[in-house]
């Protein structure tokens, strides 16, 4: 540990007059440890405008799209892997507090079914919906509700594989930035806006900037391929249980239903989601598909 | 316990033929309750051939498509419920022993974040693969070692929501029948037949009854709306970290890959899953669909 830290230092160095070391932190009472973990509660969210992310891969995207952490810890196990150094030398140059603990902290800090070599937390975007850029072709999702943050953070997911501009989360909604949410979003959290607004904000936004709001719900017969998918979109997928209030349903452009056969009366609105937003992409003909 | 499920089966026959009445049980110690409680053990539900499934929607399901509970259990204050005390009038009307409980009881045997007013516990269905009808334009979803049961129980949602006619796992895959891939499928486990196989059995059985077998995988440039969708089709899954592993790919008929775009590289299972499945129904003239 002693020649990575040094190492570490020599390399820092060459970036930096002023390099940081990483800091070694023993004791679960350290604030900085305290906060790392009290970031898994919604409260301290709020409090604190921060938010976790757990992991190499998604703290070094995380990095790549210009998103700069408040702080970040790593184990001592950890730093003898290659990619995690790398991340921590990067972490450092960039002028992050970068602790070093042992793997037994880092566990009390993590959850228990997915403890990792390296935890960041990051401030919150606060994107207003007057400032989402709204391309000629602006793909939205509006989410009335949504209960479930691993519902939530897999949308975000599959938003960003269809090259989606924003999430717009309207009403009683689960937190984005809960450690599930942000987990379930793969690091696509931090590749696409999201903005909680009211609904009438949303249909102003709409009418202000031609975005035709699509709604789904199962009580309509136009099926979800029927609507014009030229301009700019926002799709509108209901609550797990309710589906779209019918304020939502009353403000939205039409209302289309996703087919549907035998017994099975729903789909997951993780899934729903995606199967709306790839039929759109399909008949935009996949532009800009990799 | 073998022996306690025999005895209720006993049980229940004597009083099928004498009015059946709810059992009261109010100690955890109960047998039945214990049996209830150890099927959250893939342990305990492969000795007893038993698995659970949780809540009078999914229970009044399940005895829609023919399924018989080995036993139930349900609340007090479930009972005083129209539509709880119902679905006990004709469990009990078809022989099933029904103990009743306090909530307090109930909630010891159930997840506390799931805790319903009625549970059952139905006989595992074993489908060989043989068994397995083939429609001319059988569908049918392989999956190659998934290990996430909310994500098969959600794949199950889907599946039977396109009117696939199977699941087919293959490898060291997660539980059909655990708690969370049950409840997940919101009752769709017991609309479509799962059965495990080993690849040279599914390859073969392919090739016996002329189904085409289509993987998916980021390694090739063939879009998934490509290979023709006439006549019977499995669609190959893989793994959430691994995908498809390189003898799945090399049993295929054809490989195919979901377009994506911006940094994302990957979607959720149960969401490629269902684009998958959508996008073959949808050039099957969503045949059938209500």
């Amino acid at each position: 540990l002693a020649k990575t830290v040094l190492g570490l230092y020599a390399d820092a160095q060459r970036r930096q007059e002023q390099a940081a070391m990483p800091r070694p932190v023993t004791s679960a009472a350290n604030p900085a440890a305290k906060l790392l973990r009290a970031l898994e509660m919604k409260k301290t969210r709020v409090e604190e405008r921060l938010f976790r992310a757990e992991g190499v891969r998604i703290v070094t995207e995380a990095l790549d799209l210009g998103h700069h952490p408040a702080m970040a810890a790593v184990t001592e196990e950890g730093l003898a892997r290659p990619t995690t150094e790398d991340l921590v030398v990067r972490l450092e140059a960039a002028g992050v507090d970068v602790m070093v603990m042992p793997g037994r902290l880092m566990e009390s800090i993590a959850r228990r079914d997915n403890v990792q070599t390296l935890l960041a937390a990051f401030p919150i975007p606060e994107v207003p919906l007057e400032d989402l850029p709204i391309p000629a072709d602006g793909l939205f999702v509006v989410l009335d509700r949504p209960r479930d943050p691993g519902n939530l953070g897999t949308i975000l997911r599959t938003a960003d594989c269809v090259g989606a501009h924003g999430i717009i989360l309207i009403g009683d909604a689960c937190d984005p930035w809960s450690v599930e949410a942000v987990r379930a979003s793969m690091g696509s959290i931090f590749a696409l806006p999201v903005v909680h607004a009211d609904l009438a904000s949303v249909t102003n936004w709409c009418k202000a900037h031609d975005v035709s709001l699509i709604g789904t719900t199962p009580d309509t017969q136009t099926r979800f391929d029927e609507p014009d998918v030229a301009g700019a979109i926002a799709v509108v997928m209901g609550n797990e249980q309710s589906g779209i209030s019918d304020a939502v349903a009353a403000a939205c452009d039409s209302l289309v239903r996703i087919p549907m056969q035998g017994r099975a009366d729903s789909l997951n609105l993780a899934v729903s989601t995606a199967v709306m937003l790839f039929d759109i992409w399909r008949r935009r003909g996949y532009a800009n598909a990799r």
